[in-house]
């Protein structure tokens, strides 16, 4: 009657760390992908602590279940969806902060802290975690680690692999690994942080996570600017990259999201505006001078209309566009968000290419993204209760992708593969390196117990 | 009589690049590091092409030949050197840069470019390849690369490895990958371009190299300090990280070290200091303000002396003391330099104890340092015609790892493993660690064919 393995996860973790209500289990099993199968789980565990994840997964290994890692299911490619007949691993018990150093400019965090805590934290002692993917109210150190996330100012501080300098992780045989360092520079052995950094929960359980931290910068400020073109726009998103001057975050509108957003809400966006560049300086004392910099570089490519904020009231206002544009998208239809990365120079013809995609699939393609890093998220928007509509923004997904990858760049810039994009990982990678791929996963996992199916089918 | 292995390359790659001449050969078996054991190799072979490194690599792997990848054999751990019977492979003829792009900001380079060429010819374009180990002029991209190289503007840019973003791999079994990509971001997969770099040969030949480039920062201005004691020193330069300043240079030099420098070239340092810091900044219009800011912060900290430059002339003068560090050490003795790098919070313990050791062994050692990223070089200087004194040497330098490891900090921060540290990388990693090691390397390696008994023994 009673299921073997709950009953002795129960003995080990005490009842309250394990789940096996049928109604708990189906609020748990997908994350905020679209379109992502989930299965139906067996169990879920909270552990408290290393040795109970130690526990958990050697249980795991000896009933053979697979194991599904779960930060805050934020991920938007089903890498933490429930695969049918697994045990689910949710850190959100283990959400300490440990330590926050001003002296090493370190912070050592279990893998439950949610990233707006975090950065909150270490903000208090005039310190900055400068990872800040748009989740960050929601998703967990975990669960950036584990997608390597980014957000809006990577384009000045990099993303979040830049920040972690060591990691605990128990692997799939319950043996536990400390990586890296808390040093700053370190080059012992090969590099098995970086190589945990982006694997999706398919290699190890992050269980500790040592952070670098900054000084924290003065208050950002703000320029915007609206183009006639899609050209306009980004040459001058190129020139703001050329001058040296270190935009804290540089975001691109093409004309179809602004016009979103525009009808969600006036904004006195141009009805004739091709694109928007939203751009910050942060750098204190030069902030402003930036900001009249950029702004004019912007005039100098044709800008239709330039504004600049002089404090951080109009600094939020100027981009609060930008903010806007999931809320404004959803009266639209059901999204479906692609995440291709290309070098800078390729944006003018991936943008034109996707304007194409949309004609030829008839669906609305809206484009914002972190320009700066090439990084765009050009989103299909459709109605999901017209059957052929959803058919043909599924195709348009993967002609962006294709497109990307035909332009030489990545079907995915931070939001991973998951199960959503693991056909054309292969496609991506080709053979040779996804036999290494295969060969990496199974040193790790030689039973494939952590999380199969995803990233690799 | 003639050896077959000798005849197949030449065969295949012309008698020009193939060389099997005993004395050509031994002029070719170390690297820069002392004490390295280096075996006989029995030929050396200079590939200009990735279609050539896959018929070397193919064709020893056929003979069951292992192959020691060389760039300019500038390495300080022994990583480059010989074995006996195997094929060495120097990419000395690969040494085209294949593009500077100025629009993405990118480089793509065969692995044979030294350091110094491609700083030089992008600079040329106003743009800035940061890694500048003090090795620039000679060594190689591919082997700035497969260590991880650091060097003094690390403190401000980050290492190599923050400007690879993407590699062209020949593995052992002949076949090629390509890792990473030209765009500035991407997470598709696991990150085989961080595996790769710092892998010290042991798991591929690198032959094409994309890299980051940034916008050319202003000439750099310098500010130089001495302290009575270490702490003040150290205190200092935690100080000027804290400020929120970066600036783009951050060295220390210890008592030992600031004498010997004086008494090979009279720079007026005074006779009681305790310790130095050289900064530099490099932030343009902010560099006067910076310079005088970190000058005020080591005032406040007791310096004895400040010296700040307010031209590019005087900025050189105050770095040279550093500069000169190599060649003042020279004629004390043989030098065995150590690498550590701790926490900033653990330097003082470090550099006391480092004291200590010295006192202990009776042996000089002198700790000149990137302090910024608290990667010290302390550095044994002994008789190397007086036995006893050659033993307590090579116990010091031991000695001076157990500390930084006994620290929490590694005994690597950026010259590797080699040979030299091959032991001792088996106390940082430990077992579980360790044995992770040894299946990556399996995975990429099945044969044990590249640079076998280097990095894991
Ligand atoms: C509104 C919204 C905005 C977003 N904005 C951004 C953005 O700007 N940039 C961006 O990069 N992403 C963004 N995302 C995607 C998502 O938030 C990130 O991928 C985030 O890092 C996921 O964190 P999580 O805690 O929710 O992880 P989950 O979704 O729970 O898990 C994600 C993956 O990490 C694994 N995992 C989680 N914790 C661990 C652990 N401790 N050890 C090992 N594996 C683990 C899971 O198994 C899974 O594979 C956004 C998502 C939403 C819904
Ligand atoms: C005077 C001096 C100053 C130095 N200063 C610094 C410093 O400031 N910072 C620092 O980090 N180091 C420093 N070093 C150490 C050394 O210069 C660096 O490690 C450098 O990166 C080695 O480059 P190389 O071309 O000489 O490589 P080599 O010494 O020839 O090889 C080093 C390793 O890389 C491998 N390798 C080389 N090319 C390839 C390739 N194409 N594919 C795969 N593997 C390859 C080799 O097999 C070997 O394992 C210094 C050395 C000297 C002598």
């Amino acid at each position: 009657m009673s299921d073997p393995l709950v009953a002795r996860l129960r003995s080990a973790l005490g009842d309250g760390a394990v789940v096996d209500d049928a109604d708990v289990l189906d609020t748990h099993r997908n994350d905020h992908a679209t379109f992502c199968t989930a299965g139906v789980p067996r169990v879920l565990v909270r552990p408290s602590s290393t040795d109970e994840v130690v526990e958990v997964l050697r249980t795991a290994g000896s009933f053979g279940v697979p194991v599904v890692t779960q930060g805050a299911r934020t991920g938007l490619s089903g890498a933490a969806n429930a695969i049918d007949g697994c045990l689910l691993l949710s850190t959100s018990r283990m959400n300490q902060i440990l330590e926050i150093s001003v002296e090493d400019h370190v912070a050592v965090v279990q893998p439950g802290v949610v990233n707006a805590e975090l950065s909150r934290a270490v903000l208090a002692k005039e310190l900055f975690y400068p990872p800040d993917p748009s989740s960050w109210e929601m998703s967990t150190i975990g669960g950036n680690i584990a997608t390597n996330a980014g957000g809006l100012c990577c384009v000045k501080y990099g993303v979040t692999a830049d920040f972690v300098r060591g990691l605990e992780v128990v692997l799939a045989s319950g043996e536990v690994v400390r990586t890296g360092r808390r040093a700053a520079k370190g080059v012992a052995g090969y590099d098995l942080t970086r190589l945990i950094v982006g694997s999706e929960g398919t290699l190890g359980v992050v269980t500790e996570a040592t952070l670098a931290l900054r000084p924290a910068p003065e208050a950002a400020l703000t320029a915007a600017a609206t183009f006639r073109s899609i050209e306009d726009g980004i040459a001058a998103a190129a020139a703001v990259m050329a001058s040296g001057l270190r935009p804290s975050l540089l975001e691109f509108l093409d004309r179809p999201t602004v016009q979103a957003i525009q009808s969600y809400r006036d904004m006195g966006l141009p009805a004739d505006a091709g694109s928007m560049l939203i751009a910050q300086s942060d750098r204190g004392p030069r902030a402003a001078a930036d900001v009249a910099q950029i702004a004019a570089i912007c005039l100098s490519y044709g800008a239709i209309d330039v504004a600049e904020a002089s404090d951080a009231e109009e600094s939020r206002m100027l981009l609060e566009a930008r903010r806007l544009v999931n809320s404004a998208l959803e009266p639209l239809g059901t999204t479906l968000i692609d995440d291709v990365s290309v070098a800078r120079s390729q944006l003018v013809p991936l943008l034109r290419g996707i304007a194409e995609i949309g004609e030829k699939y008839q669906v609305l393609i809206c484009c914002p993204g972190h320009v700066g890093d090439g990084n765009m998220h050009p989103t299909v928007v459709f109605d999901r209760n017209d059957a052929a509509a959803e058919e043909r923004a599924l195709e348009a997904f993967g002609a962006v992708m294709e497109l990307g990858l035909r332009l030489g760049g990545t079907i995915t810039g931070e939001h991973g593969i998951g199960t959503l994009k693991a056909s054309w990982l292969e496609t991506e990678l080709g053979p040779v390196s996804l036999e290494l791929h295969r060969r990496i996963k199974h040193a790790f996992d030689p039973d494939n117990l952590l999380n199969p199916g995803k990233v690799l089918r």
